[in-house]
């Protein structure tokens, strides 16, 4: 097995080399900008490290890692639109630089590239990747739409607050690593399993983002800490607050969540106060410890070699430490 | 065999009882409203036509006509937002009556729904359809932007413009047609045969569309007769005028095409003289006449049942005669 900086090297250079100019230019062109962006490249990584834990040739699975990481670049381009959001990486987001259409066009020809990418694999693995990639997807729209409709709403509960964060987020993190599993064609039950692996890493990834957005230090946390805040976001820590404060609380949260302030380091303050006050933050630690703890155990009910096993939890780790 | 009318209602009755309303409903309402708001149906009943043809029960083609229709309808639902269009089939389209977002990800969604059909057909069949699928969802993705692209350009020539129609219209007459070869497992020559008489069937049906466009009974024409010539539209006649017209009477017809006068109608008869002076309008009759009679031609050469041929035959003519 390798090292996660030399997948990801060997991926970043498989990216570059199959970007390359096409026509309609207007089409292709945007596609390449955003795949040259950068990133951290983690989901393509996973579905290599995966083909190399149930010990086939990580390389075989090159094609399914680049879809993985096309979706997901399509998926924010569309996301990017409807979130009106000028930057992505700190550059330009693809609407911004050329047009809403062009945004609208471009993913849609992403999306399908990504499924013809598996057209390089043969009979049952193309179908498996195919049908895993579709059932997917699907869930990843749906968690956006339940992410957009949970703004406007103010009943949101809390099982359906991590429903929404496994579509949107998650699955696509448990769908990455069977990818490398189905290419390795190792077991249906090895590939159920670092399935769950990865969905729950990815759970608790999305939380401890929560977590860090409210607590985070300023210096490491990459996004503005507070930031879910000033969008008055209903994250893990707000409805679980709403739960647990008492009534006279519970409305100053509620208040605090429907105003935007010029200055809102005040507000930040309050806020932070009551997730702390309402045990929250403490209930949320909880949580990641779980899905990490559960992601790490499936983990070791794998039929794989130790060597594996350790790569994962030692990307998992990582991970929950933000080092990658 | 059936007759047309047997196979839309067939194909029409399996489409509303798929329709289910689904969570979130916010994603899944406006997938079920504008596949609920009619149409001819004409590509899926090619679908049920081609598999019988071919001798296979049609009701095994179903899904695969049900794909060609998602992804017709999907197509339709990006357009629409990228074309400001209000209306679709005299009702508000997706994004007017819900907003863009909904638009862009009951789209996505049922982009990817029509790759989920073809998880219903085994191994090598599945195979094909999703391959010929994604490359056909490709060129017409291609296709649009051409279109979009020949707006701002003055300087688009001809085979261009039959691509950007190949592409944006015909290609997907072809794959249904072809889909359901596929389904009715005939040989790899019938199925390239079908696709060709789809396609050049789908052209000269387009160029039609442009002909009456101009030169439409209003009583007969689906849509406003004159309406390419207010909108400035370079179809086949305006290139074609434009290639044999004077060197005065081009920069005449050029000039016309960059104005937007309020009353039109005298913009639409000078420009309608200069297609029929320029030989335009008879140019344009004769490449939909090759087009008819190349596909008419394919079609004879097929190894199949003269029954089949005559249904598909009868419906080339209706057509071509529009009366389908």
């Amino acid at each position: 097995m390798l090292r996660i900086d030399q997948y990801t090297e060997i991926f970043t250079e498989y990216l570059n080399q199959k970007i390359t100019p096409r026509e309609p230019h207007n089409l292709y062109e945007p596609i390449s900008y955003i795949l040259q962006l950068g990133g951290k490249r983690l989901r393509p990584v996973l579905t290599l490290m995966a083909t190399s834990v149930f010990e086939a040739d990580y390389k075989k699975a090159l094609d399914a890692a680049l879809a993985v990481e096309v979706f997901h670049n399509f998926s924010l381009v569309h996301d990017d639109i409807m979130d009106d959001a000028p930057l992505r990486r700190g550059q330009e987001t693809v609407h911004e630089k050329w047009d809403i259409n062009t945004g609208i066009l471009s993913g849609d020809a992403m999306l399908i590239n990504a499924y013809q990418l598996f057209e390089n694999y043969e009979g049952e693995t193309f179908r498996k990747l195919a049908k895993l990639f579709s059932k997917t997807a699907i869930e990843v729209c749906e968690g956006q739409q339940y992410d957009i409709d949970f703004e406007s709403r103010d009943d949101v509960t809390l099982p359906e607050y991590l429903k929404m964060i496994e579509y949107k987020t998650a699955v696509l993190v448990g769908a990455a690593l069977k990818m490398g599993a189905i290419v390795a064609e190792t077991t249906a039950s090895n590939c159920e399993r670092i399935y769950e692996f990865g969905r729950d890493l990815g759970i608790a990834f999305q939380l401890q983002d929560d977590y860090l957005d409210a607590f985070g230090d300023p210096e490491t946390f990459g996004k503005q800490v507070g930031g879910d805040i000033i969008e008055n976001k209903k994250t893990f820590l707000y409805l679980t607050a709403l739960e647990d404060l008492e009534p006279e609380q519970s409305i100053q949260l509620r208040h605090l969540f429907s105003i935007n302030p010029q200055d809102p380091s005040e507000k930040i303050e309050t806020v932070k106060q009551l997730f702390q006050d309402s045990g929250a933050a403490a209930k949320i630690q909880q949580e990641i410890e779980a899905y990490t703890h559960r992601a790490l155990e499936v983990l070791n009910s794998m039929e794989v070699k130790e060597e594996g096993k350790e790569v994962l939890r030692k990307f998992a780790h990582a991970l929950m430490r933000r080092t990658v």
